[in-house]
């Protein structure tokens, strides 16, 4: 089975998760418009964190499958799990943006909660995915390059280290864990525009 | 007319479809946002099983255009068809998830009911879109082996009546109808894991 | 300018706007819930024949791109403006299953001449597609044969006359009109059965 | 790593970001819908000017991808950035439909503002796209024409200040300058129309 009509249905999905984090901004029809779309900046925040978030992820997955040539059944099962937990995302996003700024910390702690475990196990389904597809070169290209292979071993480990610590920080700040998620994805933006070329 | 258009049709409903289903979780402003993130449990299970549910349909639509070669406009239409029971998932899935906790038995049995009812003509399209291509090998591309052809005969058809079986017991207990659909879908995991390298 | 990405996005819009519908099925929170999917079936039969119209035109769009060869900016602006009403057929779709069966039946008449409306628009549109690229063969394939381009022609003018009749139909009876969009749908079905291979 | 999946992915979101403006008309239940459907009128033109901005948008980013041979990780980010953006447009489209024709002036003004700059970051990023590819000819592909690229950046020079000052003009009159993004979208159909063959 080649590998293009797998992709075509991970951008879909990829494409319409991102695209539906619009439908998490909302303002009231009675309030003051101007003062709304002031109040609601936790909401702007959360769309640009989780879609640039979905594009990292969806670069990652990119890079997987270059180096794959072929695809068996579990991988196409992998792929299924992890793309439930890509069109996953939206939900907690609105929860997060709507919670963060509200007296009750609890709720902002379940919210963060939340998307934390989401963005925990697509980090270890991603690994999952890569470790599969290279382990003993299972699906890896002919002219895959063993450099190339190392690199993204090693690029790829750290992620669901680092959402489970964002997690474990949302119980006891829901804040410092949702501005963790937002240094993550800075991250990515910096790192790109120094080293990207 | 070559399948390539098709198959981008196709797989943006699957893609779409999967994805819609995170719309169907929903919390309440109000109430505890903790509490309210265990109690709707069962929508977790109900986008998993139909996320995955939609995900081997897919496979399966994929394991059928592969082994065709050219497409008629019956094809066409016959496609139409199954993509629009795909479509439809996320409807019975939203009201099998609110219904099945409530105390209203007759409320879930009714959403138990169109979720399998939507299953089955969804299997049954799908057998009859293979049917009508691998009949005199109509529509199959000319290397297709027999060995092949025979073996997607036989696994396409007891999806029906699998369907329809759980689709019987919803008139019983919705309960076990619904944990029915979940088998189906884990049962798919398991066989990919198993034997799916 | 090549014609596989103006496909691209065109199939994205087909695909979308077709699951979109499925938004349209709704039901109450408090009304016993067997009951009221048996209320809504007005809304079933106006998701079936929009899904199965949008995929009419999506074969007839096919159609129209397989003898192009390329693509202009006008016929590009033509595409967007068709693809415009392409995606607004799911506004119309649920004020007419919603409105149908009201004792209102001045609700009932302005949906069903918005809905038709749509369509007239949109079948002028895919003519002035076709004519646009046919005409002096302006984008056509060098291997476009006369025959086919002549069928084209044929088969697609009826369509606006067709649809402004049945907007017409819609000031007396939006039930009747109703009814004819419904049978155009049929009408394509049942010839693609009998002829379409 | 090749263009044809970060097209892919870009089509999805325009395509998807178009396809969403429907869910931004919206008629109440209870009152008489010819009526209503007639007094949503700035809701169509919405529709419309916003859909025509996006296949605008796309197709002059289907330009830039049309002189690039390769991405690099930066040009990606930028892609990433630009299709925030573009599937952002949605939001404010909608508020600034639903508030046009009310009294409260000040909720049409911020409406007409969050427009303006959504579409001037659009307009500045799709600069930033093709010159960070073109300075150098860092991604351009080689017979990449001198004449084209030239004429490229002229043509998508002006568009962050056209949009800038329409932003400017809602500060004194959000109707004015929500018909100066009607005109800008009109001036390219009927530059199209007059020129585009």
């Amino acid at each position: 089975m080649p590998t293009s009509r797998l992709e075509a249905f991970a951008d879909g999905i990829f494409a319409f998760a991102a695209t539906l984090l619009i439908l998490n901004l909302t303002v009231l029809p009675g309030a003051p418009l101007g003062d709304q779309l002031k109040s609601i900046w936790p909401s702007y925040i959360a769309y640009a964190v989780s879609f640039i978030t979905i594009g990292i992820i969806w670069v990652n997955h990119h890079t997987v499958m270059h180096q794959v040539s072929h695809v068996d059944r579990l991988f196409l099962l992998l792929n299924v799990l992890f793309l439930m937990l890509i069109a996953f995302i939206p939900f907690p996003t609105r929860l997060l943006a709507q919670s963060i700024n509200l007296p009750a910390q609890s709720n902002a702690e379940a919210a963060a909660v939340l998307y934390g475990i989401t963005l925990t196990i697509t980090a270890v389904l991603i690994n999952a995915l890569w470790r599969y597809a290279a382990t003993g070169r299972r699906l890896l290209r002919a002219d895959a390059s063993a450099r190339v292979v190392q690199g993204i071993n090693r690029s790829y480990a750290p992620g669901p280290f680092i959402y489970l610590a964002a997690t474990l920080v949302a119980l006891v700040s829901p804040r410092a864990s949702a501005a963790l998620y937002a240094l993550v994805a800075l991250f990515y933006v910096i790192e790109a525009s120094a080293f990207g070329r």
